[in-house]
């Protein structure tokens, strides 16, 4: 693992400090929100042209904000917990007079006149955003050359995975307290798995989509990655909300809202039993194992439950998110084709020849599955699973190997997650250790529809009693 | 016109009684629920040979069920309006015990081992099953030999069009009080208007489709048939109703339950503007402008307005329901295609070969005209549109003659019923009058989303004021 400890000497404040540390201190005084903003961006500046978490750095506007804030709490105005704290945004979601590549060079110089609405909330907030993060172009499956791969923190031969992956990169490393990223199949927890943070999809429909690039309008999600459950929490708390006449969001006003400090004591936690050819590396069944065994040392109760076949989710996801994204993408295609990577532009010429036959028929299954899953969690409160069968993969793999066993990446890998877009249930994925190569490992909780403070519940109770979310990679600075 | 005095002589009670009527009879004594099921059963017997509006009829069942209810109400029991009153439901739908052949050759021996819902619902309601009404197979545009054509009873040398062409031909015809039919793209309007009878899709998701047959899971509609709005009324009321689990039905719960005796003083009607390339027979375009005259003069108030484009609405849902029909019958297809007709099993191979990619848009297109008649039905209660251009077509026609204007009958003829799947709004057929040739024409009502009774109430205003729907069929007997 390369050292990075040349490049990253030059910061003052404590990069590792949660995000509801920060606002303790930003609203104590202690600290400005200038100062926090100046050190993070002499952060990016350091780190990365080595980790390439952004694809847009927004020096002056975020410092800037940061003054307006600053001013603000001194005439005793303030917005909240997010008051002054450095976020990354994903580079899907619209930002007013920022440009939005979505990782594509179609939209290389496109500057958008509108804030997304997750973007006005997060602002009205007083979050500063330090940053457009990069992400697989189109959040469709791989890099485009003109941004680059961005690395994971705990070993930079390795990868983030995607699609939010400097989402992730830049809270795993310090270089933003917490971010905001899109999951149409997992692309907001695998990431945050494989680089040791908390990311949050949270139940569909409750975070607006409005100005956020569709991949899949039947699986898109919208939610927030931090270094804590609780920093995800605070986020969460700021991006939902009611909005009169926007449908998709509508189901805010049923959202089950619950402190997250209450404990689990009497929950129950369902383990899905192990389905024919599923494969979990031993050093992720125990970190689970022993995750497990917190919980219910606090007071849960975990019980085996059978859930659908997770690759039939998978199959089902696939359908329907490729034809969704041709179907966007055709007027696009047919002007630019050559402004597309080699890797999307098959994906779309894939996606064109599916038949309706199939497609719907992908809707029936996602239907079945969702059904099923209403029976599963009438038993449970949340469900506990990996969100990869192993952790972060070397860049440029093409296969995993599990124990031994080789496999191709997909849907070996991608197991766990599409299921979650399918049925729209909230899913939570939270460090739960390291490998022998100090790699993180991680959770995945998953709660009922719109029991989305319940899995925030169980997730930070497990951060109560454990300590892996302390951990920082190494090499980064202090 | 063939002259039916001579096949139908036998009955002994008025035939033309309305439901409502008859409903007021049975429970003052006047009549028995045996003897109004006999003599329907009688002009079964001498209609059907002609008209075909059945393919089974439930003798046996239907008299042993009359004599039960017959009993019950001198009992004191009283299950409510249709207590004893003979209805025939479309072929579609599963009844207990009796066959039910979708209209198809491969279902000809099927009999259901359990009732529809809606079926429980009307039984339990008092409702008497007489028959299993003649439909197109599969609902899906054409008949199969085995069953043949339904005739419509104001001239038999023309059709009822379809799908439930059955279930509109009974009630024209005096054989049967009430009918049930579905709707998927006009099936329930086009043969109402066609017979001069009442026909009402309510709205999307209000009654319940458990145990029908699927031809559009997006679009199907179940729906009651009559002789009179008040009939339609009276089977609506019994067929809705809250069912805890049965998504599709929780709607239900929200709809807006009023008289429908209430007059209409007040509400705005609103009239969409002729489309370019739109056609309708200057005979039935004088007869919904008398119909509106009507409604304006008990203190209506007619608008103009603009709606989406119909033939947008219709290209969405051919493509919806030709790839969701195609599916639905990929495995029966395989198994036994020349069960099929010739003409469905080429609508199957057509559906089998549109792309995901035109699916996921017509769903876009979709979405995008519910928004646009949730704009239009802000400033209007509801819509008065035709059923169709012209009324009933000879057998066989395969083009329209719009006053001297021919055009091929897809989609001139069926330009204003898909838009209301399409939008899932509650749409009555509504008998406004009668051509030079005694054919019947219609009006079509149509409400806001759950505005169901406010529809109704604007039909059973006009009809207060009306006596088109007292005129019969000539030649089928008093």
């Amino acid at each position: 693992m390369r050292r990075l400890d040349s490049v990253a000497d030059s910061h003052q404040l404590d990069p590792w400090l949660s995000l509801t540390d920060l606002s303790r201190d930003i609203h104590s005084g202690e600290v400005s929100p200038v100062e926090v903003v100046t050190d993070v961006l002499r952060r990016i500046a350091a780190l990365n042209p080595v980790l390439n978490c952004y694809i847009t750095v927004l020096e002056e506007a975020a410092l800037q904000q940061a003054a307006a804030l600053e001013k603000l709490l001194l005439s005793g105005i303030d917005l909240g917990p997010l008051h002054g704290v450095p976020i990354a945004v994903k580079d899907n979601i619209d930002t007013v007079g920022v440009r939005t590549t979505v990782g594509s060079r179609v939209f290389a110089d496109r500057v958008p006149d509108a804030d997304a609405t997750v973007i006005e909330r997060l602002k009205a907030a007083g979050a500063v955003i330090v940053g457009k993060a990069n992400m697989y172009e189109f959040a469709n499956g791989s890099w485009h050359p003109d941004y680059g791969e961005t690395r994971n923190p705990w070993d930079t031969s390795r990868s983030c995975y995607g699609s939010s992956s400097g989402s992730a990169s830049a809270v795993a490393a310090g270089l933003a307290h917490g971010s905001v990223g899109t999951d149409t199949g997992g692309s907001i927890r695998y990431p945050a798995a494989l680089c040791g943070v908390v990311g949050f999809k949270p139940s569909y429909g409750v975070v607006s989509r409005a100005g956020v690039y569709p991949l899949s309008p039947d699986l898109d999600h919208v939610g927030p990655l931090g270094r804590t459950v609780a920093d995800v929490a605070l986020q969460f708390a700021a991006m939902h909300g009611h909005e009169p006449g926007a449908g998709l969001s509508s189901q805010t006003s049923r959202l089950r809202v619950e402190g997250i400090e209450r404990g689990i004591r009497g929950l129950r936690i369902g383990t899905p039993r192990l389905q024919p050819g599923e494969m979990v590396a031993a050093e992720v069944q125990a970190a689970i194992a022993a995750a497990l065994g917190v919980l219910e040392s606090q007071g849960a109760r975990v019980v085996e439950v059978d859930v659908p076949d997770h690759l039939v989710s998978c199959a089902a996801v696939w359908t329907i998110f490729s034809a969704e994204f041709a179907e966007h993408e055709r007027a696009l295609m047919q002007e630019r084709p050559n402004d597309y990577s080699k890797v999307v532009r098959a994906a779309i010429l894939d996606g064109e020849f599916i038949p309706a036959t199939d497609y719907v028929r992908a809707q029936r299954v996602r239907q079945a599955i969702r059904a099923a899953y209403r029976d599963v969690m009438e038993d449970v409160d949340v469900l506990a699973l990996p969100v990869t069968p192993v952790p972060a993969l070397k860049v440029g793999a093409e296969t995993i190997d599990i124990d031994g066993h080789v496999q191709s990446i997909w849907p070996a890998f991608e197991r766990y997650c599409p299921t979650f877009n399918a049925t729209g249930l909230p899913a939570l994925s939270v460090p739960c250790g390291f490998n022998q190569q100090s790699l993180p490992l991680a959770l995945q909780l998953v709660g009922r529809h719109l029991g989305d403070w319940t899995v925030l519940r169980v997730g930070n109770a497990y951060q109560q009693a454990t300590t892996w979310h302390e951990s920082h990679p190494g090499g980064l600075g202090s």
